[in-house]
């Protein structure tokens, strides 16, 4: 297993830009210490290309690291290709996804620096689970703030962080400043992330004691760094396979971090001279590389991060319903949005429809039940794959199986009785939501 | 791997009891040809020891198979036992339990018979997710009446079984004379094991072309045999651990496929001069091993099947609905229940808000959320693991994680909740119960 995370910062061909203040001035770490603990923060702002991982971290991730990485032996047979797919299996996890990846050393560094209580907030579910594991292990209280029309539709979540011992509840809510106010002029709303992480934010923030802190499952730097322990453990395992490095990585992407985790050690061989095609897939409903602009804006819906420099669709754009919540997210991270802005990697978009007949696929021939966020991928894993049998080449093909579906099984039930459709974001809507940006500074 | 599946039956002390046909006579093999395959018929009734697994479904098997055997570190430090605590990790397969590894056998000696499809029943929806996942891969056609109340309940086993490709309906239906008959009688009926067995037995007979068979999950000798791979992988893997036999094995038990599948190696050893404390755990909602009798009785509430030297509690018996549906089974496995008679092993019940509390103490250690069945078997584990702590001594006890729990978190939810109780059946249930089948044959 790697004892060392990858940060792509130091290899970016262009220094990464910074996250701005309200003054439109550089933010500095100390600003964000009543959020984050500071040793997280000198992994946001560090530029070291690798940074050890501690010695306890490595024992937790033990726990079910180093996942497989697999041979999808019977998808290459139905489809016939030369390809060989390979896919890396995080769905192994007890939280069933990659985010305990990043959750466990947030969990253990929070611990470290003395923090007693993490408060975060989860859309669909997979993060604040996540979460509740690690601070399960680590020893630490844990507050998720689950927005209020995830928390009715899909209790199981809810249940999943109380058996780890983590405290849910709706948002918005009574507890915050931020979900009162709402309450009181929308005391009906489904809610929505953009509220929830105000309310996470603002109890962290408050806690008079200082012994709370907030944390983010994606987007940011040191989330990003955390989850390259995928890309890491899959260049090795290749090698035991006796596979060459890949010719295409692929992965989903909504925030960024599963793809991020098994793509940036192949962007580092890509700019020291690999060809290799390392391609993002998001959903047509949440174009943000594919459509978005490269600009500054805010992480969240609320205004209340930092101006991050990123693609985006305009913070406040809401993405259409679909099932792969993790998906569902107005922006990228800014390094994966560099990197695509560098040229470093092909993004593209595919309609959920496609997305679940891949899935099916998938299901009928590898056997697994894959999370809607990871038919993504395996819907370019079969284009790629195709279009290697039309080329008649061996490419090796590599992607990240970020999730299995166990709990996501309503978009699959839509899917079997026809009830989704096809759908791509209106040019429309999106100019629209991109006036939102339009005075912010520019990049 | 291993490559012969074990036979109890070869080694059992005294003889098995036959099945007896509606005439009390012995059943023969012939009477059973339209409900299974012959080569299936010929496995339930051989007497032979080891009886070799084709290569075809060993490939199948080697998608998920060697199952991982673990130790649980992390609970025993927790009980700060000297116990050495194993488990065989049958949640990793496809369908999220052990019932793959008959239903992938049972799929394939089918399709080698020149059958079409395969008509079956499922309560909960384990047994049918795993049927609709073998005849998947093996080619086969896959119906599956599912109990009206868990079909409602439970929507999403029912899209499992459909990604798979597999058909499945509410049962009672209107498609078999047995449904539409109960339908006229009570419309409203939320349907059980025994009518939906009634259906899928009446469609796989009553097919005109010959091509349909029915298939069952548990209770069978050669669903029982299938299961013994499970024990004799564990076997194999504890000499990887430099360890040595098992003191003690555990399993919980419904209709005592589990259980059989880990334990029957095992009962081997002892029977040839091993120590070893053997310990099926049931429900104390259900307890057929330590308070039913031992008895001639129908495997069905409708009373289709010949009647099954085994522990029941009377075939009319309906357990309450505890959250482990796969416990709620009136009799035991014939060759569990006759292993138990000769004192091979020391059954155990258990109540459901101690195995609860068992269930969390293991996610909150081990990490794993697992099925409320399992939840029997680890709170067995717990008190051994104490005991051995008493005494002082190193004990190894071996016991099989079954299955997860992420489909069945509602019972998790309730618990949390605080809204179980304790049940332990009644003594005028039981005499009531068993009422039912005192006119039959007498063992």
């Amino acid at each position: 297993m790697p004892r060392q995370w990858y940060n792509l910062v130091a290899d970016l061909p262009h220094p990464m830009l910074p996250p701005l203040g309200p003054d439109g001035k550089p933010v500095n770490p100390e600003m964000l210490s009543k959020v984050f603990p500071m040793n997280l923060i000198e992994q946001e702002v560090s530029s070291k290309r690798w940074i050890d991982i501690p010695e306890e971290i490595l024992e937790i991730l033990y726990r079910w690291r180093p996942t497989p990485l697999k041979r999808a032996v019977y998808l290459e047979k139905f489809l016939n290709t030369p390809a060989h797919i390979y896919y890396k299996d995080e769905s192994v996890s007890p939280a069933g996804s990659h985010k305990p990846n990043t959750a466990v050393p947030q969990a253990w560094y929070n611990k470290k620096f003395g923090i007693k209580k993490i408060v975060t907030e989860t859309g669909a579910g997979q993060w604040g689970s996540a979460m509740a594991f690690a601070c399960n292990l680590v020893g630490l209280e844990c507050k998720v703030y689950m927005v209020r029309i995830s928390f009715d539709q899909k209790p199981f979540r809810k249940t999943m962080m109380q058996i780890w011992g983590a405290k849910c509840i709706a948002s918005p809510s009574n507890e915050t400043n931020a979900g009162r106010e709402i309450l009181k002029r929308m005391p009906d709303t489904p809610g929505s992330l953009g509220i929830a992480i105000s309310e996470a934010v603002e109890e962290a923030v408050m806690d008079s004691t200082g012994s709370s802190r907030y944390a983010l499952g994606s987007v940011l730097n040191h989330v990003l760094l955390h989850q390259t322990i995928i890309g890491l453990e899959a260049k090795k395992q290749l090698k035991l396979f006796n596979e060459k490095n890949p010719d295409i990585v692929i992965g989903c992407v909504g925030g960024g971090s599963n793809f991020a985790g098994i793509a940036f050690p192949f962007v580092y061989d890509k700019i020291n001279g690999s060809n290799i095609n390392i391609i993002p897939v998001e959903p047509k409903a949440c174009p943000s590389i594919t459509r978005g602009s490269f600009a500054y804006d805010f992480g969240d819906t609320a205004g209340m991060t930092p101006l991050l420099p990123m693609f985006t669709l305009g913070h406040n754009f809401i993405p259409k319903p679909i099932h792969a919540g993790g998906l569902r997210y107005h922006g990228m991270a800014p390094l994966v949005s560099q990197a695509v802005k560098e040229g470093l990697m092909e993004p593209k978009a595919y309609d959920q429809l496609k997305c679940y007949e891949a899935a099916l696929t998938w299901a009928r021939t590898e056997g697994t039940i894959c999370a809607p966020e990871t038919s993504h991928a395996i819907a370019c894993v079969i284009d790629e794959a195709l279009k290697a049998k039309n080329e008649a080449k061996e490419k090796t093909i590599l992607f990240n199986y970020s999730g299995h579906g166990l709990l996501d099984l309503k978009g699959y039930e839509n899917y079997l009785s026809g009830n989704l459709t096809e759908y791509s974001l209106p040019e429309n809507d999106l100019k629209e939501s991109l006036e939102s940006i339009k005075n912010f500074p520019k990049i």
